[in-house]
């Protein structure tokens, strides 16, 4: 049996993805749909309100292809604030112009396969916190995907000694350096809460450094024979402004 | 050929999962949605007249994310009695305002991988007893998979001797031990019964230890090698005083 | 290449499952619905004199569970036959207020991985062709899946000579037959008719038997090292006395 | 590298399969039904004369169970035909009562994995082009269904040397020589053209057959070790005299 | 770890499959239809003018079968031009009578197995830069499928040295170079993307190439041992001007 490696665990995420009924959204007038957008705008004024008091973060994006049409990613102190968020959403008139297409619950989470640390309690280390209780970035792409571990034959990564697990995650870590500044990770934790173990979301300037860093990395070790990958989402940043010409007929 | 393990086995089980039709239920009157609302919670109260009475128990939590709203978790003591009740609630007003996203039918079930007991007839216990026919606890939060034991190339579990799988199970539960207090877990069996072997449902006051015993486990030789997960589902205790407020447009 | 066995084959089967769409079932009146049970009460009538001729047998049930309400399982002569039914069924107007939800076809089949009889054309004897002309028993529960034999790697069972395919069947058998009085079986070939190369449907006074018979056979080295199971769907018996009472509202 | 085996081809072909929205159709007044029919009928009639003037063929057969209502085997000369007939399906006013339940896309095709002709330029050869342009028969049975040539760790055709590759194909063609005048097969290619290698399609006198064949070549090494396949889908002849009875309410 | 291979990226892509709600459409009079298509010709048009002035390209074929009616492959500089193309389309009229069927998201790319070259910079060689920024060709038949390398056990493209990486690309770009003239291929990368790693897009005057190329590389160890293919579409061409006939009932 393989030592567990520990983790820190911060904001519980939903991930909520949605497609636009565009059909119905036409059927109705320019006034209806101007009320609607406002509710919608006024909603994410709330989370934004959240966000600045520390209590939360949150990003919004349009998804590019037929998958889906929108995507929000929430984080909130606990899994009652999640769902409340949800049903907030879906009670709302604009929830009733979308189509739920995928979704995701998960936690912030900082795997410590890092070197020991000078001790002290991390949740009391500020630069720690910040990335478990991390404000997103209102970065102009986002790219989610959730993803396993392999446990297939010999490639078993939950069979590997911790010491192998570490050295295998600081070669992958190296890679991800290279990106610094172009793009931005947070990785949050899903077993026992949804259907793959991790999900990652990246924030990039240019969308080209999200193939790279994926295609760069899956030559690392650990993704080559252990990565198991989930379906991809790829969108552009949805700002408050813009909503209104997003949903303009 | 190994050996067949026993089992002792208790209640049967149908888990329910539900989504809420919000779009057709907020084009319903308040008035309305009150009187199915009440309708819904006296369905409720009978079941919780059966908890009381020892003929059954039954929990009730929303889902957070997409892939359900609701999950009824129903123990009882024929198939035909779960069956009932499926019936009954496709019968309400409530139904029609829900679309059905998975169910599942089992048995609890007691191993007895554990070393053989002082004799006498394990149906007398009263403390076996009360685990294959629990009362399910009122926790805040819920977690729900279904799993199989692998059957892939050398990783068969059941091709092991039974001494060894008793053995990788004496060491699981060894890992279960840690959270005594902090989560409670009902097992029960379903070869035969539905599409996977066992449904694994756990209760706890934090939902992040469900996340915790999760990926402790996953390192446990009988999940690492052989275990094979289904979907997950997460939620928060809906207390019938709270289904007003849920439902509340 | 190894060598195939042989099989007698007797009546062609159907099984055919359907959800109800209890919301549009609902917008009857009392007396519409009525005069619709009673059409479909009257065709199991029908089915019954066929039954009662030798021409065939049927069972109903209903389903426990989500993945559908109620199965047809039909045994007939010819595919013809069942394709008349399965259109006949179509045409009723019960079948408006029902969703196709899964259907399998194959036909009544006896592996020989016996022993050699005493030769003697096995058609004329009245003991086997009971069993590929059976009446299905109208036992409580019922238990149904597909399955396939595994082709993967090195737990290959059509490339297992015919001496070692007979032994482990053998064995097999041999845990069925501690199940004799609590369990029936009637197991179908479906290799060039759908999708999985067999189903097995059984039969049981106490729905529990059939996790216990499924959970222990799957030790069997034919089933641990070569089973693969599709769906299982498992239900109540459906007499047509009670079928008024099941589609009341 | 292994070396490529050459084939010949012909006609394109599409096997378009539907369900019938029999709720909808019943909605009708008879005579619209019997309209609609005749425009079917017709359409029959058109496809008729292109197969007796050498242009083309086509099959039309009702399936069993849910998987679909109606198969139309298609054969033409160019992929454009093919897309002319199906849009011209779906503007008749059958279809509108017609939902489409899977397709296939390929093109009749001869593996040369025989011994090298005489020489002679194949096309030429009335033989082999009676096979690559078929007239299908109107047995009383068809089954359909696409397959691979796995590529899986040791299993991997594509890897065998052709000799082995030829050795094989020509064992399991001495199987299919056994049920000649009892099962007639054509294989199509969909290599580049559909999500599988290939479609067969049998047709036979007695449906008890496809079981047979197919059960007795699960057995020959090419399909135990490389044979992968789709969904099955059998059925019963329609002539187009017995339409306007399958369509009766 | 072995080394990532460089690739040189150009426009981003957007494959967008339709199917057509036939059933809908032909509830219009021919005179909102031929409006309709007037607005969708007219958007074509637009798309035709961005290709002249070199600022992206567009092809727009039928597919046969159901998976879908209508492909788009649209090629521009951002992952926003995409977006706003995808968008604009579903607030057109036409986009109300289809139905999403399939989508893609990639961005053009050479892959760099190639000997090293002469040196300068690759983005100011015209050759290179008509490969990443092409216009696609508008020949008679598409064929578009979505593609990964495998990383199964022994099967690890990821795991292999770039050396023998490039070897086998080489051997697999000498079959391709066997049907210049005849299949036009369009590679794109879609790591981080979407669901695969490539998607393949050909392009041909006869739709026979397609199997003939297809079927030919599959036996080239690079598709034998570490290809993984998603779904496959084929199609004609659909011009501008012969869009009305097409759409007309």
């Amino acid at each position: 049996m393989s030592e567990a490696s520990q983790t820190l665990d911060g904001w519980f995420c939903l991930h909520d993805l949605r497609r636009i009924n565009w059909t119905e959204w036409k059927k109705l007038s320019g006034e209806e749909r101007q009320s609607i957008v406002k509710e919608f705008i006024h909603m994410l004024e709330d989370w934004q309100q959240v966000e600045d008091n520390g209590g939360g973060s949150h990003a919004v994006y349009t998804i590019v292809g037929q998958k889906a049409d929108l995507i929000f990613m929430i984080l909130r102190p606990t899994m009652n604030d999640l769902n409340d968020i949800e049903n907030a959403f879906n009670k709302t008139r604009l929830a009733d112009y979308t189509i739920p297409s995928y979704s995701y619950v998960s936690v912030v989470e900082l795997g410590n396969y890092m070197p020991p640390k000078d001790g002290g309690d991390p949740m009391e280390n500020p630069e720690l916190r910040s990335r478990i209780y991390p404000v997103l970035p209102k970065w102009n792409h986002i790219c989610f995907y959730p993803m396993d571990k392999k446990r297939e034959g010999d490639d078993n990564w939950y069979s590997l000694p911790i010491k192998e697990r570490r050295e295998l995650m600081r070669a992958h870590g190296m890679t991800g350096r290279k990106y610094a500044g172009k793009v931005k990770q947070i990785i949050t934790g899903s077993a026992g809460l949804d259907d793959w173990e991790w999900s990652v979301t990246l924030f990039a300037h240019e969308a080209l450094q999200f193939k790279k860093i994926i295609y760069e990395m899956r030559f690392d070790e650990v993704s080559a024979r252990y990565g198991k990958f989930g379906p991809f989402y790829v969108g552009n940043l949805l700002e408050p402004e813009k909503a209104e010409s997003f949903f303009h007929i």
